[in-house]
């Protein structure tokens, strides 16, 4: 498996040049668009990388699939679905539009931007330190690294430009969909998305949620079967921002992206993948690894489908 | 498991009466709300129903199944995707504000209205009649029911007020997406939606789907295994409506629903699923057949996720 | 003023070089793009014209303000604006978006497409062949010209490629706004845009509007004083499409627009404007007539406000 | 004249019981929702009241008209109208969906929040402080009222209480259209909004743009014509937010409302006229003010078309 998967990246290599770095985050655009790096970890312990898998990118929007298994253990799924829809949408990925139209007026989902962030402000704790040192220390066990930490370049540079997810928020406090102070829990959600990982941190979150929420190596368990399972429909149904209905045909197995240029992917009870390259599609997603996730997919017979 | 489902079946019957009839297609307000049947055909030949199973309606949205596959098969996938576009919506069913907003106009994908026209629009045929011939001989390939054909009231009732239908058709005649007499298409989409059957037929359509395209009693192959992953992978992202995230939440298998109160339902090599259930929640499924194959489907672990 | 105004419109005829002639109307683009023409048809019975003012040309949506008063006499206010709302909206002059975000689906105002069709099946007749007599009475009253009629080709053209406004109409007849036979409704409205005019006709329509429903000439009175109200304030907050706010600052003065090339403009109790100049701006107003209206009212201080 | 319309206020007093406060700003809820007061200011020096005119109460959004005037006199038309459109819109006052679809992101029109926080943005000023200073000043002077100054228990509650305009203002610094600190900029806002004032102040505000930007009584010069004009036209297109369309064919007039019960009407080279009635429309308008200024227009043949 693992030189059929090393072979598929080098072929998959040509196609980071027909991708771009993305320019609203001044800080991620100082990095090298044609890394493509993967790491494989199995359920049954078999873990290997192949190309840049070592590259260190921060987590991006794939957070969302972690705050929003947090936020479900803490809160259970009546509330959280209170608050936040669970359908799919054809928008982008930060689209306010959708936010306006529903009543009443409730995010459509947790991976879009709005929907996230209310997520996030459901996390427990009774200061924004206290959710943040929660969401670090769970992903800390998931992956077992004790040194997982946020990129503090990346962190100032998402907060000073993040205004559209202010806006976001301020709607959000308007509508009642988040309470307290907007500022603090959108601090709370700039930490996340600047976690520090490489590709064997996001396999192994991958893992832990095709393992319905068991840490594979430890069988530890730290999240309920069907807040994972949940989890991963929300991959498969809107992952990819609004590639997430090509993905799924095409590759057909539960993915979150993050303009970082990572992806998530989650076999379920197979295995779990970690994947970067930084050049980006139009839709948000790495561009070639978009296409390796489904080459390697139809070599292995992946789909869930 | 037959009696385990007929026990489900039976708790969930009380749940028709929380539902109602469509009242925009006249002829299908003429069925008693209460009924609820289920019939399962699996991949190793066994079947079995219970409840109302043998209750005769006509197939509507499901339909857009059997003329996605057909389309794609007479086509290819390229072509089908450069009409109809592969995204779930967060609209529903008979949205026509979508249409708009995407440059160019595309249908978001084959599952609402306007996407199921086109792809109708394009199967093949020189005449609405052979395109209606081929849709049928399919069907009934398929279903092996040489007597499987339309409901003549329904189909009379259906195209009379079927204006929002024929609103949507004009609109896609003007960019372009469909070609010929508008009126013409249509009256293939009302047929198709008109075609009569029980859960019977239902659950060897779904069989057949589960099994990829292979009919699995005789083993003759009429849909590529890719072209049938693609109709598995739009049932379960947007084969529901504006409800199909909150089902493969709950259910976690491809399926889809008709006004008509059937549900299509597919376990990916395992079985096939038909549901009767005329009394509709508000976002048009039968609102017993969705509780029911949650039930299933928690009982059973059939979730793909 | 004679000279002023030809002097006037041979320093805007180069405009006409920046705009483009529509291509949706295939019938439309057989003319000569650098024509411009203005007559003026004073109160006090004074007429004149400058450059192209004999040139023919099809009224096309400025017929819609014409439609709107006749609709008005036949029924009153109360019931028009039952159907038809009263609020400008920034879409574009075909938006379809609009109908179905507002509740319940009425168009926003008589001067959309939507509007204006729906405001053509209101005009009394039992058949359409009443209707559309009448509103060819009714024209040939107001400008005293026994010869106006429509254009075939242009007409044919239209029908033939008016798959936007079928589109509308079935949607208006989904929704219950108008009722009968949409084909048939859309054919009058067909027919009324293809009415073929020269600037004379359109400045006599104007000064009959600017005399509040009398014809100047004959005194006799065809629309109240309020109905000629209503039509010069939808074309000042909504007859230039989605140019009609930055036309009401330049200009400051009712005027209608048409495809076709005309702008009809109406200056209150004082004097009527027909222009024509083929070629459009992006928006659908005629580049060179726009500015030269502007002109004109800048230099005989003709704003309203 | 002032008997006549007197007349009419008390006539219309029992309007206000159809009506109801706003509840999204607590402070605002705090008056009795039966006052209705008019003022009358013409030109020719005559002034006069009658009902409530001396009740005292917050500009709100009328007060976008005065910063609209003072950011064309600071920055000129060409560079204001890089930033805010001209067009009416069809939605309501605060409304974030149109700021999406239109491409550049740019508010549709001063009148709507998004736009009116814009115009504020751009009034010259080294600090938030001397914007504010200047746009007092400007308002003294016009008023003739040197003590005009903010109402405090508003402004807090405005300020504590405005999520949604803080949305707006940082989507409106993501896109470009405001620069610096977004809280910096909204204050200066909700400080405008909060200015308290009585029938007599709007009166004068009215008369100075009647008479094209000259105060009446001293002749002083503090606004260009064609500013004035421009106040003027958007007061009529989109002053009465998604009723601006039927205010402006019942009443004929230039009018701007807020949401604390005020209308400022405006009857070009002939008188201003402000009103109170706090009981509003559920389009945020006085529910007597508009009825009242109806009927004055009626009675007084005062429409401009």
């Amino acid at each position: 498996m693992k030189n059929k998967i090393c072979e598929l990246l080098e072929k998959n290599r040509q196609n980071t040049k027909n991708g771009s770095l993305p320019t609203y985050i001044p800080e991620l655009i100082k990095t090298d668009p044609e890394i493509l790096g993967i790491y494989i970890s199995k359920l049954n312990g078999e873990e290997f990388g192949c190309g840049n898998y070592k590259h260190k990118f921060t987590m991006q929007s794939i957070s969302k699939v972690i705050t929003l298994m947090l936020a479900l253990e803490d809160n259970g799924e009546k509330f959280v679905f209170s608050k936040v829809g669970m359908e799919p949408t054809g928008d982008s990925f930060n689209s306010m539009m959708k936010l306006e139209i529903v009543t009443p007026s409730k995010p459509f989902n947790p991976m879009i931007n709005a929907g996230a962030i209310a997520v996030t402000s459901m996390i427990k704790g009774i200061s924004s330190k206290e959710k943040w040192d929660r969401i670090l220390d769970f992903l800390r066990k998931i992956t077992c690294n004790p040194n997982l930490d946020i990129n503090k370049s990346v962190y100032i540079s998402e907060k000073s430009t993040g205004d559209k997810n202010r806006a976001l928020a301020y709607f959000l406090k308007d509508v009642g969909i988040i309470v307290g102070d907007a500022e603090d829990q959108l601090n709370v959600y700039f930490m996340q998305c600047s976690i520090e990982v490489d590709c064997c941190d996001i396999a192994r979150i991958a893992s832990f949620i095709a393992n319905n929420g068991i840490i594979p190596s430890s069988g530890e368990k730290l999240v309920s079967k069907k807040n994972a399972i949940i989890a991963k429909t929300f991959m498969l149904t809107c992952g990819m921002y609004d590639g997430s209905g090509e993905f799924a045909i095409n590759a057909g197995i539960p993915a979150k992206s993050g303009v970082g240029g990572g992806i998530m992917a989650v076999v379920p009870n197979n295995l779990g993948i970690g994947v970067i390259g930084p050049a980006l599609d139009i839709k948000g997603n790495s561009i070639a690894g978009v296409k390796l996730l489904s080459d390697i997919s139809k070599e292995f017979d992946l789909s869930i489908f």
